[in-house]
């Protein structure tokens, strides 16, 4: 049965952004109706049920580095915090060698030296390019036309320190850095404060999953959350904006998309959009991820003074992390599957891809990790509401149609992936939703809309 | 009223591939449906009536450089070819500069030799790509993680040669090289046999208009071609391959999808494709080209002993060709506008745009051009069932997804874009068709499919 609804705002997308979006204009005392296309909330935040009242985290999971919004709306829907990180020695294994070590840095000097340098150098790139028009850096079409992964490869000068960028700057994109944009991801490490400070964005997590703070916010919300009810097309050809979806259209006097950018292109406009954002919707490359995790009676690791944290660039599971809940029971490890040279193993059976991530946790904490208790995986690339993890930029997309990001189209505003800070984080899922629901509120009130704050301070 | 039919094989696209796909089918005796989304054949080949019998292309048009299977196919249906270029001088414009000159470099020493020198470092890089598996290139991974774009900055010593070379690089695919793969241009040059080979792709051009070829190949197939009935899903659960179209639902042994890449990607298949080609298809870029064409009374700049060919980098209108019909009489100008910075041209409203054009057109052949008989243009970036011009790959697909370029999916056959030969140019889709058709006729007969037969010669 299909409904008709009315309401001020009509938002596409019950993740963290599109619920953001939605509590500020209710907040503002303004009707909001949101979409939703899965039967859940939280978009790439959902959490795994581990029995006894522990869950685990199967999408975004880690905050930390600054980032304001997230940890005062955890505050504000009671969501707690605990430590991201567990105690101990890593681990670093190379050209077959495994090494234990302490520092922030991988133990051999010379590939320490290598990283220092290549990140200092990446560290002058990124004060030229501004998070909010990185179009307009210095050399921006030079800089747009090289991808992360071809500037890694030219900057390293050790097969390790080669490596191990690879690794870092990929997990930030869900990408081989090879896809990426050079001026892109440039511009998302400066949205970020700096690649450094991205090493401090797994400070924390959240107490009962991430996703507790996008159901918590739904709740808030009640029945203006439609759930199970993909939207199909967004008519702004009359005086409102039409919003038509699976269970229900809504006419309502504006409306935010906050749904990933390669999904929000496969919904139907009328009238058509403008050809530059058509074009910037398609340079959009998707992450493709795997999200593997091994669950353990306990974390034997820890007992062996060991973290849990590994980095095995050009192992199948290229890292690992001790993903625990808090209280340390069930033991979890975690780590993420990218496709590199004909996605191999994305495409390996499951069980073949079990055994190998199950091998490098062996590798890495020692032969009890070969027989976890549970072994659960989500990729994200299949996940047909997602459409992958993070989103990014292809080379030569941000100097030609970035200015698009954030241009709202008529009376349809953009909520996801296209903020200036922390982009592609929880945190900037809900900057850019609270960014939208700004210029909405601002068109309501007959003003013309403020420019977005900026809060981030850069070194 | 949905019509249900059986036949041997379903083909999916109407186009040069599909036809040429359909045409080996029934040769070989078996049946065939093509169901195609437009009212009309031919794809990304379309001809504009101009009266008088006279038509002009607006879509692919020109064959040459040892294309054999076109120029057999054309003899085959009656099509007759006439000389691609015509007779005269050729004008340069760089920096407000305006020269003309004879042969084929243009007329500055140090910018013919930049231009040679850059040249023959591409055919070194070429030789190094194989067209049937550029990802077995050596130091495949490190090509693909480059932007043809950052390799001409990087080659070029001169600003004209740069601007060139950016141009003739781009034509071939109808997009700016800063978002092209350079494993992939250097594929595609090899498929035509090297990048220099592409200055003989102008050869000749078909009598009465390209679109001919694909209007006779489905005056033979007869009312097996359904047109205005664009493919929603293929199932290949059953038994069968069910290819269900907006007006016929195709009950097939085989199918062959022969539509752009892009297009392909948004049918929807059950079972899901395997992911590396849900991959591929999202790392395909496609080219945002509108092909402006001025027509006059005659080719009056033939009188004043010029040939109509122009290079102006930077301009707005950056080359101008001949187009005139075989005759000449009326005379056409032509060209091809690519956004860059923004996609300001692509956005100026079409009265700005042609005001734009025609004065490009007159710094290149005299104050005439400014008063055309008549005016046309094709975007093709918004044709619905076009996708853009040509596509091609974006960096770091080919290494990860290229195998996936011409693997079926079951008894699902892709036909368009994938070829080893010419990719990307009519040549290329007729012999992506015949390819597809010739796997499908392998396994109809229960032989496995033959390897494609690769007939470039390269020098």
């Amino acid at each position: 049965m299909h409904e008709a609804r009315e309401a001020d705002v009509a938002v596409v997308g019950a993740g963290l952004a599109g619920l953001a979006a939605a509590r500020a204009v209710v907040a503002a005392g303004h009707s909001v109706v949101v979409c939703e296309a899965r039967d859940r909330v939280g978009g790439r935040t959902l959490d795994h049920d581990l029995g006894g009242g522990q869950v685990v985290e199967a999408g975004g999971q880690w905050i930390g580095g600054g980032q304001e919004r997230i940890y005062e709306l955890a505050a504000e829907l009671g969501v707690e915090t605990f430590p991201g990180r567990s105690e101990g020695a890593k681990v670093f294994v190379f050209d077959g060698k495994r090494r234990t070590y302490d520092g922030e840095l991988p133990p051999s000097r010379r590939v320490a030296a290598d990283l220092v340098q290549a990140m200092l150098r990446l560290r002058r790139l990124e004060k030229r390019v501004p998070a909010e028009a990185p179009w307009e850096a210095r050399d921006a079409e030079r800089l747009d036309a090289q991808t992360l992964g071809a500037w890694v490869d030219r900057t390293t000068k050790t097969r390790a320190g080669r490596a191990l960028l690879t690794l870092f700057t990929g997990i930030q994109h869900g990408a081989d850095p090879a896809n990426v944009s050079l001026l892109y991801a440039l511009s998302f490490f400066s949205s970020g404060g700096g690649f450094a400070r991205y090493a401090e964005a797994d400070q924390h997590r959240l107490v009962g999953g991430s996703q507790a703070l996008s159901r918590r916010l739904a709740d808030r919300l009640g029945d203006a959350v439609v759930l199970g009810s993909p939207v199909r097309r967004i008519d702004q050809s009359g005086a409102e904006v039409v919003v038509e979806s699976e269970l229900v259209t809504v006419r309502a006097r504006r409306a935010i998309v906050a749904a990933p950018p390669i999904l929000s292109g496969s919904i139907e406009y009328r009238p058509e959009l403008p050809s530059l954002r058509r074009q910037l919707l398609r340079a959009v490359g998707y992450g493709v991820v795997i999200k593997a995790q091994a669950v353990y009676d306990e974390p034997f690791w820890r007992a062996e003074g060991l973290s849990g944290t590994a980095l095995g660039p050009g192992l199948a599971a290229p890292f690992a992390f001790d993903n625990s809940p808090p209280g340390g029971s069930p033991g979890v490890l975690l780590t993420f599957l990218h496709p590199r040279r004909g996605a191999a193993l994305a495409d390996l059976r499951p069980a073949e891809r079990r055994e190998a991530v199950l091998e490098c946790f062996a590798t890495y904490v020692g032969p009890k990790a070969r027989q976890p208790a549970g072994y659960l995986e989500l990729d994200w690339s299949a996940e047909r509401w997602s459409a992958g993890c993070v989103q990014y930029l292809t080379p030569g997309a941000l100097t030609r149609y970035g200015p698009a990001l954030r241009e709202p189209c008529g009376r349809v505003h953009w909520g996801s992936e296209n903020g200036t800070v922390w982009v592609a984080s929880m945190e900037g899922a809900i900057r850019a939703g609270e960014r939208a629901a700004g210029e909405v509120l601002a068109a309501l009130a007959g003003a013309a809309p403020a420019k977005e704050r900026v809060t981030v301070t850069t070194s």
